[in-house]
């Protein structure tokens, strides 16, 4: 059932030891959209600006998302460039040019406002929760945030995540939203503020799914080579709501199996580990929805005992 | 079936933001040791000085461990001091005295030499070598190793493990022997130099198991407080080692089912967790077998999907 996704849609200039791309779609927008087109429809609400190219709007179409709700206006395009370090554990931004991604003001069209699930990526979290009331059919709304918001506008983003039916978020802003280090006591504090749900990603390590009476684990995939890790965690998070979608489930109905959470933590690993083998959406060109299934088998036999 | 264990036995002085120990009964020899003799017989190969206190030597002796290769010298008992940070993820060492380890040349008893099972501890390559060449019925051989012996002793590490059925080693450590940092490839590597079993340890992340036709990976246990990480790799190893033993597994026969070597892994991890829940050794003063399969059960609930 039909998705909708907030956030940025961006040009990236990516530097990893792998090589270099001066300008890149990307943006998590793009990157969750993108990830969750193998699993059900996605419709995206963002903006772009006059330079945004036709063939990476092509993309998108291809994959089936809906576009309606890409605002085009006049200026640029959200530009980020940053450059990771030999390991590609940590990355330096070089440069931030928010462009028209600045004045952000999400307009749902009115096709979106009866669709059942809604995903809202890391923006300010008042327009998070402004999106949020315009659709009063939603079966699961969950989201994202960062550093910034968690830190300057904690208000504002605590009223947000109240209603969320889940929060994805990575181990760092975990602990910087509970204040405590030890996740387990952070994802109890955090569970406390809201979301039934808690996704917290950890990077190579895997990712933890926590709710109050159920944790779930799983190790990250090991990859033979990671050319560009830019976008994986979108592209996480675009598998895990992608696969909830394709299911018809509803995280407001108590009445759910919690495997079926658990098997969309592990379709949000594979799909982030997918984004990590080529530069930028690149892999997202050639990926079938087979080769996906067939690495959530992998999943499955090197975490059998 | 009962299995061999070589290396250190020492006084630990440890301080964690929990608290502090002077003097803590530690050493590899004595966590791996302690670890197996929950699955099975353990005999120890280590030397001690003469300030080796009785209580301790009770200690070992309550769980059914064999004492006899236990030698008793002139001199003080090896001697380390350490700091961690307060994360816990870094230490500090503040103190190495070798005292009478520093000589340490193991004597195998007439009575373990037909033994099955052989773990040689973290000590000079070539010690390691004479051990196992003391022991003509093994049914496996694995052991430990550190950055030093990888560093300055490598031919001598090479030869001893290249007879090894199995290495035990952290992510660090197969970095830096294999020369390769992503770890899908440095096991890869080190295969080659001898062992058909790879475990990979990573601390709170969890562990892996490698071998030529299959991956095995297990995330860590989430505890909700980490007082002592002091020794909870060598549990890890004794908890592996020993479940193994326990089983009859014979590691030099092909013809075996590999999930069992993955269940090793997670009695290995379990190990690891309750090693961390006290100080020192504290913990296995009160740890029963049914804690222990508890545990296991728990680590099968929290990676089902």
């Amino acid at each position: 059932m039909s998705l909708v996704v907030v956030g940025s849609v961006a040009y990236d200039g990516i530097e990893t030891p792998h090589g270099k791309r001066e300008r890149a779609l990307g943006g998590a927008c793009t990157y969750i959209a993108l990830s969750a087109s193998y699993f059900t429809e996605a419709s995206i609400v963002g903006v772009v600006g006059e330079d945004f190219a036709s063939e990476d709007r092509h993309l998108l179409a291809s994959k089936g998302i809906d576009l309606e709700g890409l605002e085009q206006v006049p200026g640029k395009t959200f530009f980020w460039a940053g450059k990771y370090s030999d390991d590609m554990n940590d990355r330096t931004t070089l440069r931030t040019d928010l462009n028209v991604f600045a004045d952000f003001n999400p307009k749902l069209p009115a096709s979106y406002v009866r669709k059942p699930y809604l995903f809202l990526g890391n923006i300010q979290p008042l327009l998070q929760r402004d999106v949020q009331r315009q659709m009063p059919a939603l079966r699961f709304v969950g989201g994202d945030t960062m550093n910034y918001w968690i830190n300057d506008y904690r208000p504002d983003l605590l009223e947000a995540i109240r209603s969320w039916d889940f929060l994805l978020i990575n181990d760092s802003e975990a602990r910087l939203l509970s204040g405590e280090y030890n996740l387990r006591r952070a994802a109890q504090k955090i569970l406390e503020m809201g979301p039934n749900t808690l996704i917290i990603k950890r990077g190579e390590y895997g990712a933890m799914l926590v709710r109050r009476d159920s944790l779930f684990m799983v190790p990250g995939y090991l990859l033979e080579d990671v050319f560009d890790p830019t976008g994986a965690g979108d592209c996480f998070a675009g598998g895990f709501v992608g696969y909830l979608a394709e299911r018809g489930f509803d995280l407001r109905n108590g009445n759910f199996d919690v495997h079926e959470l658990h098997r969309a933590v592990i379709y949000g690993s594979v799909m982030g580990s997918f984004c990590c083998e080529q530069f930028g959406v690149e892999r997202f060109r050639t990926l079938t929805r087979k080769d996906i299934d067939a690495r959530f088998d992998e999943f499955r036999r090197f975490t059998a005992f």
